[in-house]
């Protein structure tokens, strides 16, 4: 199979190493500036892997494009709207692209398969890539699960087909829109994990993702989506990774953010939690632990006492 | 009000020191053979906590259980059968009883309010009081949220008035049933948590909690609970202790168990699992995750073939 890869970062980098892994012919995109495209044209290598010699990298986008069947994303959640205006001169009739980022647009709480198929103009797949797993422990062959998606049951087994191994076990996923909500959402209980640690509160995180689940749930099912969704491997399942891994960026986010340590850039679940306050108002859904969240990071709010009321609230009826 | 604990280990004698420091009447009971007892006679202190002079400490279980009203148990699981019937010429008509354990009985596979309502001829009040919480972090005001459930609301919101504070957050919980199991049911995943642990796939615990909460989702549905009761505080909400927490002893002794080092006394999720296996095969649910767990505790199976099995079989659709 032929296979682009969109996007050189961490993740990208990975999808390209792994695809050619498999025995698909790869074309690796990054955008001429990146600091990453440079140092992967430079050396073949970045923090996590070594790119074989058979893997084409360029920074023409249409090359990249004109050649695949299947074209895996995996660039800012933020910037796929522009992103995607650039592909319809591209001849993409009917190419199957593959979202492999976790988030929501900011401005507008739209899933990132809305925002693609709002800009595309011609008839194409589109499928998502969601689930837990670490760069760091794949390229050491430990394997983990993970979850394809689409509207279409023929186009998910396709890519599960071309995609699964020892390494990556697939499940079918059923519910593209929970699990879009729910693999974007994960971002944010990341960020209120990292706090909770940063406060010393880590044994609150066992109530964290009971409630974290919980609210998640009910917007989901409020947007028509399955509740059962959000506990399955693209959310719940993203919990080790994204709740406990010291790997985890958004986490390690949330604890600095607090202990006022320096972090550089912010994390993608800070542009999350407004997609989904916009959606909590939209569907009319309370969701306590983001704006939790988004108070302490937008508002200046005290994340001891934010935290502590999420958690120490009056006494009430369990699943309300 | 009179408050009587029954049991002197970690959990036992926190239930005193917590009950008598909200200003309650405490009568705190245990083994005169107990080396928990002893020490706790001769010093007042154990590793975790110093018991003031004014809760009473008593090898004499009918004083304890005619001095009070509210009668909290935390002995281990599998001797609740046979204290049970010693409770019954001890005048305990209308008290009150909070069973403070996780366990199913293995033999029956029974809840443990069902083996004390077997067993108790009198008419009493019957709760439970689970959820998340180490010791170790209550007894430095590190707060947390926990479950009390009964088959009567009043009943719980008694419990909760009386044992509810700033550290302890209860929720009223609505499924007995589902709360029973779920809470013995998680010793048995951590169990699995600390055997991926030891084999060096932490990050399959991510897969774990997805697959490990829909599995019990599934018993307590066919048992006539709630599926969703799993995915509450008293299953879900206990996993960040159980799961991932140092203070865990199911997950320890699985990391062990897998490592081949020495490990005292087997964790209470070894008993549930017999348990959880009998209820599967009565409720013809299929439980996989106990089932791998059983063949390596109790078969000799391999852990890591056994693991692998269990996340890496061929696709197939969430949720199923």
């Amino acid at each position: 199979m032929k296979v682009a890869v969109l996007g050189c970062g961490r993740w990208g980098s990975f999808l390209a190493w792994y695809a050619n892994k498999l025995g698909h012919e790869v074309t690796l995109w990054g955008r001429e500036a990146s600091k990453h495209y440079q140092r992967l044209v430079d050396s073949r290598t970045n923090d996590y892997l070594i790119l074989p010699q058979t893997i084409h990298i360029t920074n023409k986008m249409v090359e990249a494009i004109q050649f695949a069947e299947i074209i895996l994303i995996a660039i800012s959640a933020q910037e796929l709207r522009g992103f995607a205006k650039q592909l319809n001169t591209m001849g993409i009739t009917n190419k199957s692209f593959v979202l492999c980022m976790k988030g929501l647009e900011m401005e507008s709480g739209e899933r990132l398969s809305q925002v693609l198929m709002e800009e595309i103009q011609s008839p194409v797949n589109v499928a998502i890539w969601v689930g837990p797993g670490h760069v760091q422990e794949f390229v050491q062959d430990i394997p983990n699960c993970m979850v394809i998606d689409s509207d279409d049951m023929n186009i998910t087994k396709w890519i599960v087909d071309s995609f699964g191994s020892d390494t990556i076990r697939f499940y079918y996923g059923q519910d593209l829109l929970g699990n879009e909500i729910g693999a974007a959402a994960k971002n944010v209980i990341g960020i209120a994990a990292g706090m909770l640690d940063g406060l010393g509160y880590t044994s609150l995180k066992g109530a964290l993702m009971a409630r974290g689940t919980k609210e998640m749930a009910r917007l989901v099912k409020a947007m028509g989506g399955s509740e059962l969704t959000i506990y399955g491997l693209g959310h719940l399942g993203d919990y080790e990774a994204t709740v406990f891994s010291r790997h985890s960026h958004n986490r390690r986010f949330g604890e600095a953010f607090v202990t006022k340590e320096p972090f550089g850039k912010l994390a993608e679940g800070a542009a999350t939690v407004k997609a989904l306050l916009q959606l909590s108002a939209k569907y009319n859904v309370e969701l306590p632990i983001c704006q939790a969240v988004d108070s302490v990071l937008s508002e200046g709010s005290d994340p001891k006492e934010q935290l502590i009321k999420l958690f120490m609230r009056p006494v009430k009826v369990e699943g309300i």
